[in-house]
């Protein structure tokens, strides 16, 4: 695997985007990804018992595994619209593949913005012609930037693997989760490969890929209504489709899990209001349940967040988050660290605070819980919480 | 039950208050709580695993349900301080009880302030003598200010309940749990009765006011390291001790019940930075339980409180937390209502944000969430998340 210093994109995907004025005119809030072959392709979706319409349409659509098309809006979740909202989906979907030529199996769909509004179908179904004549017009940046919400970057990222003797290439673009740790603002994920993945192996590395990026950057990872994962392997490479008895699928995978970290660690950095990346580590704990649960308890917390905001090395906050948190654990053979700092001993203080201070004062941060339990270990990533968090949130919407 | 326009205090128990510096000079942070005669005790407890010395010492004094004192400080939790916090507190029980003339199982502890900090005993010993020889010298109302943290205001409440034909005083005061609803500041609540009530009933009368008050305020109602209620009844009134099977057990638990959710109310009112109070009432749920979940999930989501801070009637985040709450609940069959306002009839929107956005803006909201799916309800009070909550929590310690 190798991190390229320039983006690069897999063969055989065109985009397009145009304004639809979803939410307000002035932007492109409206994307297509196609594949010039129809292409493998897997998705995890939001856990939450409300699922936008566009959500429902996608988990339906995964279980053939096959795909050609993304559309895609930022402006409107189209979630909480009822039924209209799954007619308007449908609709959409129709649409979009009439003017591909494609059947309607292979278009999927996916919307980010504002929830309980109805979409603005008058203003989307005229967009959608342009939309279609327009593949080519764009890259996939451009659908990066049009599917931002609350971001203030487009995120994107790329990878190469050698397959078979040639260079294939992963590349991957996401949205912003807001604030990521306690809540549920969507995240998306698209990510696009030319190399041949048989359809249940490349549905498994994605899951396995999620599971440790995106899925650890939020209580649970999946809080959103819309929160979605695609990924499309087209094998334009030419190479015998990879299962996971390929020579070269550890290669693949982890090529898979960099560029899914790196695409997480953006959204982070991204975190509404956030002037801090912080790197919640949990070690040595019971099991990696155990470490998880009290890893993203204290990435969640908001007491530690708002320390750290501060510059306090406030690690009774860290121990009362991990000792609520349920994970199994003596706090009285638990360390704690700042970046290398080691403020706690054994469960109390190491008299290290004004160093740990100094740590937190600059713009990246890792915190490590040492439970000397176990050998199992989880790593969180989050951000610390500020008024412009606030300041954000609480004017969102109007 | 009444509740008398006046503070009142059941008899037989006195008050002392002083100057201990514990975390720094100019304020009364110490405090003494004596009953002239051996009580029942009942008390609950933080369940998060990392426990304040007081708490483990208290939950040991518990099991045999006698007391005759308490022994409360503000400014230092005497949590996370290992072996020497233990040492710490069983000596200023045993300093207490000395200078009391009881035994040291009858005296309770507690502690609240900053975590992982060791007590600092050099001025805490010196001024045992002085508080214990000065009972009499306050009031309960005098207790409520001595424990108060980053609290506005001391909270403080009284009913009266007929018993055999005699008035019975119930009266409590406890402190805030900083920002409510996502996290752990220590909550301290204190009630004490003259009426009395048989050891097992008393624990049992509550533990459940205490389910349906500090537990409905906080994610579950024991984050904190050092959360603790404890209740005495000394009996001096000269009643039969109350039993479950009493006449008049239904009237004292029903007062018990009111007292505990106007303190829980009080904690609320005066969460750090809050400048709304909301309840969230789950109704017509499937069970108990999923409408205690969705009402949690919803009072702690930081997006729901960031937009009633902002007076944005963003309905889309209340049923995304409800969605995520693990709550079993069709959002089709959902109405949402703010004060009386439906945002929501059957899970879209009934165009009335205008309507709503005017509730939002007083000082009070309601919001209720009807799930149409059984019978059971919960109600969960909370408050808006503002940036003064960032900047109480940034500067805590510093």
């Amino acid at each position: 695997m190798k991190k390229s210093p320039v983006m690069k994109t897999p063969k055989g995907f065109f985009f397009s985007v145009t304004e639809a004025a979803i939410k307000k005119p002035g932007r492109k809030d409206f994307a297509l990804i196609f594949s010039e072959v129809e292409a493998s392709v897997a998705g995890t979706f939001t856990t939450n018992a409300v699922k936008a319409a566009p959500v429902q349409l996608c988990a339906q659509k995964i279980k053939a595994g096959w795909g050609q098309a993304i559309v895609v809006n930022s402006g409107n979740a189209n979630a909480c619209t009822g039924r209209q909202g799954m007619t308007d989906a449908k609709n959409m979907v129709a649409k979009v593949s009439g003017h591909l030529g494609i059947s309607t199996s292979l278009t999927y769909i996916c919307s980010t913005g504002v929830i309980g509004t109805p979409m603005p179908m008058q203003r989307i179904i005229p967009a959608i012609g342009p939309l279609a004549g327009g593949l080519g017009n764009s890259s996939f940046d451009g659908v990066a930037k049009a599917i931002m919400t609350t971001d203030t970057f487009p995120k994107i990222a790329s990878r190469t693997v050698r397959i078979g003797g040639k260079q294939g290439v992963i590349a991957g673009i996401c949205k912003g989760a807001g604030m990521i740790a306690p809540n549920m603002a969507t995240m998306l994920c698209f990510i696009l490969t030319d190399i041949a993945v048989e359809k249940k192996t490349l549905q498994a590395a994605l899951r396995s890929s999620v599971k440790k990026s995106f899925n650890r950057i939020t209580i649970d990872g999946d809080m959103s209504t819309n929160d979605t994962a695609l990924m499309m392997a087209n094998g334009i490479l030419g190479n015998e489709p990879l299962t996971k008895n390929s020579a070269e699928f550890s290669s693949f995978q982890e090529a898979l899990d960099d560029l899914a970290y790196e695409l997480s660690r953006l959204i982070v950095k991204d975190g509404e209001g956030a002037t801090k990346l912080v790197e919640v580590i949990v070690k040595n704990a019971w099991n990696e349940e155990d470490a998880e649960k009290a890893a993203l308890a204290i990435a969640n917390s908001s007491l530690v967040k708002t320390a750290i905001y501060g510059n306090d090395a406030n690690w009774g906050r860290i121990m009362a988050a991990a000792g609520y948190s349920r994970a199994r654990f003596d706090p009285e053979k638990t360390d704690i660290f700042f970046n290398k700092v080691r403020v706690v001993r054994k469960g109390v203080m190491n008299n290290k605070d004004k160093e740990a201070t100094e740590e937190i004062k600059g713009k990246e941060l890792k915190i490590t819980v040492d439970m000397h339990a176990g050998k199992a270990s989880a790593k969180v990533l989050t951000c610390d919480l500020t008024e412009d968090y606030i300041r954000i949130n609480a004017e969102y919407r109007t």
